[in-house]
């Protein structure tokens, strides 16, 4: 029988058992700090019917979805009906629409699934991804107090990962929208296309931009205005401070001037470490599904990453399947780029390098075996992660085993050890062995375990 | 414009978040009583070369397979060339190929995903749903001895649970192969077929099976010695005794008996109560996968259920793979059935009802709410999952929120509240309130909760 040469799909992240705990790691973080924050969690189906499903986007989006069809279905000769999700919020949308009545509003709905993009495959896009995405729907109105609590969690989750320094910056479309509404630029897409423009600071330079908006109509004095306001660097209160200098009456500014302060305090009373976040108005997310608030995150250190979790304020979030007004607020982390870029990068912590299995048990003799598999089985009701190695293999063998999974500790008893009612403690990161009597092997553990932390 | 009926695909379990949690929690008990066992995870991606996934099965599986293309590859008029996995073995046996070189054999591997079949949609048959699997690979050989571990696996997660009372019945291939060698019947396709009208002695009943087997070509005698083994249901020490006094020398039978004695020795040594296992020599498992071991777990209320949990020992796993020999043992939970018979039988523990917010924070008084951000914060720093109300609501309609979604406490800080500095917690549950003040608070709640477990 000739084989068939086994490969994994390009464009999936499939990782090795190592590493795979590693990002389970990360998982359970995001996922226990969206659980702290008080937010509860669904999964939907990987698959939609495809007229819900493309109903929102069009365009780019519906040249990158993968459908899907069974034997049958393709035997009879019809077309696909189904698609996979591209993302989490038109799964969300349908979700909260089909199951209203049964919701709590404001919903505060977690989700962390895989979604899916027909890519051509390339180094660093992904046809099949996670997303980890939290949002607060309301019914008929959100207030705005909701969009301070997304960057205080996403603030507990980068501390949490120690992965070094990030900002979370933010800003509210309603500022510049509004100052260009005052300034008598009335018309909705050259203001869109101005705020496109403004979002390009960082890659296109303070000149491109002020050329840009200049040709879409501003004058000098308004862009020079403008490229003031986007270009400041300063803390939240200076940011503010001078957003209060600026003559506008408009009504859009004084709503997102007033969001934007009322954020400011909630986030200090939600003890925020004041340089986890930032106001910086050339934030505005290119899309215009937002309206208000707008998010974005960058590790200090490395700026070329872009944003690594982002989001914002829409006005309605499943007008396609309900009459309802659904608001939000909603923010979502790219778990497998993030997790690429900390690899790539070498940034991940030390503290996550260990397995999953605290200790492993020697066979040093197959006579031991029932004694071996009932000490594993004590250390486990002690609260450890045990294995047994049950193959008969020379000791030497074995700590390579152990070494090579990352597993801390192992134990070893002989027919010595074992008439004394002893056990050889071998830590395999210091090289170092002490012999301890059973009795105290669970106390030994608890100590080494908890300085290991 | 018309809006679209939002609609979950048939054939897929979308829960409330309610039932999501309790979904998660028994997730989360499998997961973790794997890893307590020394497993390790991987995850693989949910698509696979078609090649790759249809190699194994052909006939049933095919017709079940779903097909998955991009938008591209469609219009260009290509045929599909990816699909859904339709199990969780295939992605192993292509896994423990591909990346061979990188494990640590035995491999001991967990993985919890979702699997894909394109079934006609009906109740209790899932086109979606989870299957929790481990397996223990080895390189050339595995020791017999593994194939306890996974029951006794399998028996702290039902405890765990605490579903009520179950079994988990095994036997080992080898004894009856092994018995009919030794009677001449060398014919390795008649043996099959004797083996699969045995599996079905708890649908067809006794007389059944003898005059199946009887058809076959076993003499009266033999069939009723088949049969006395296969209906004995005395303690696994009754049945070895039995078997020892069977007259067959055949050293398939000789090894089978063998392995079970191994494994019955350490069961005991495991300290798997003795209840939670059975020496069920009727369990043969249709599929001629299995060549030693095989498992079946029941609820013993409710035969009607099936087995919640099957698997057993097989020869090779990765032969369209890969030269190496790789045989393993392993066993699987369909999470997503399990479930849906738990909940449509009312047998989801008490335990399990409440919602992951432990704590909702009401909005009394608006001027309060960075107080009440900050008590959150401080509650979250404490360990508690937390939620803050946030909309402007009449106290009633608090309260309904948090007794719809299940949070056993809520927090009551009017301005009276704030000047003396005190708290008013009310257990939901048990319709109480008591004033406390806030220096008590973290102690009141780790009390409150240290009972509610």
């Amino acid at each position: 029988m000739s084989l068939i040469k086994p490969r994994t799909i390009a464009g999936t992240m499939e990782l090795l058992p190592r590493e795979q705990m590693i990002f389970q790691h990360i998982f359970d973080t995001i996922r226990h700090s969206y659980e702290r924050f008080g937010f509860i969690p669904i999964e939907t189906p990987v698959f939609e019917e495809k007229d819900i499903l493309l109903t929102k986007s069009g365009g780019e989006t519906e040249k990158q979805v993968y459908f899907v069809q069974s034997t049958g279905s393709l035997q009879q000769g019809y077309e696909a009906d189904m698609a996979l999700r591209f993302d989490l919020t038109v799964p969300l949308a349908r979700y909260v629409a089909e199951h209203e009545r049964e919701l709590n509003f404001p919903f505060r709905r977690y989700q962390m699934q895989r979604v899916y993009r027909g890519e051509r495959a390339q180094r660093g896009r992904f046809r099949e991804f996670y997303q980890c995405d939290i949002d607060v729907i309301g019914k008929d109105k959100l207030d705005p107090i909701f969009d301070a609590e997304l960057p205080a969690i996403i603030a507990q989750i980068f501390e949490s990962l120690r992965i070094g320094d990030f900002t979370i910056h933010f800003s509210n479309r309603k500022i510049l929208l509004g100052l260009l509404s005052g300034w008598g630029v009335t018309e909705e897409e050259k203001r869109k296309l101005i705020l496109r423009e403004v979002d390009k600071l960082d890659k296109i330079g303070t000149d491109k931009v002020r050329d840009a908006i200049a040709a879409l109509g501003l004058t000098a004095q308004q862009a020079g205005e403008v490229l003031k306001l986007i270009a400041h660097t300063g803390s939240k209160a200076e940011v503010l401070a001078a957003l209060k200098n600026v003559q506008c009456n408009d009504p859009v500014f004084v709503e997102g001037l007033n969001e934007v302060s009322q954020m400011v305090e909630a986030l200090a009373a939600l003890g925020v470490p004041e340089k986890r976040t930032r106001l910086n108005l050339a934030i505005a997310r290119g899309l215009d599904y937002y309206t208000g608030t707008v998010y974005e995150t960058t590790v200090d250190a490395h700026p070329e990453f872009g944003s690594v979790c982002s989001g914002g304020r829409y006005e309605n979030l499943a007008s396609y399947y309900t009459k309802s007004k659904l608001p939000g607020v909603g923010i979502s982390i790219g778990l497998t780029r993030l997790f690429d870029l900390l690899t790539t990068y070498n940034l991940m912590p030390q503290h996550l390098q260990k397995s999953s299995v605290q200790v492993l048990i020697a066979q040093m003799d197959v006579a031991l075996r029932p004694t071996y598999l009932t000490l594993a089985s004590m250390l486990r009701t002690a609260g450890y992660n045990v294995e047994n190695y049950l193959e008969p293999a020379k000791l030497d063998k074995q700590l390579k085993y152990a070494d090579r999974a990352g597993v801390p500790l192992m134990l070893l008893m002989g027919t010595d050890e074992f008439a004394k009612g002893s056990v050889i403690v071998k830590d395999l990161a210091a090289k170092t062995q002490t012999e301890i009597m059973q009795a105290n092997l669970v106390t030994h553990l608890n100590t080494f375990f908890a300085k290991a932390v």
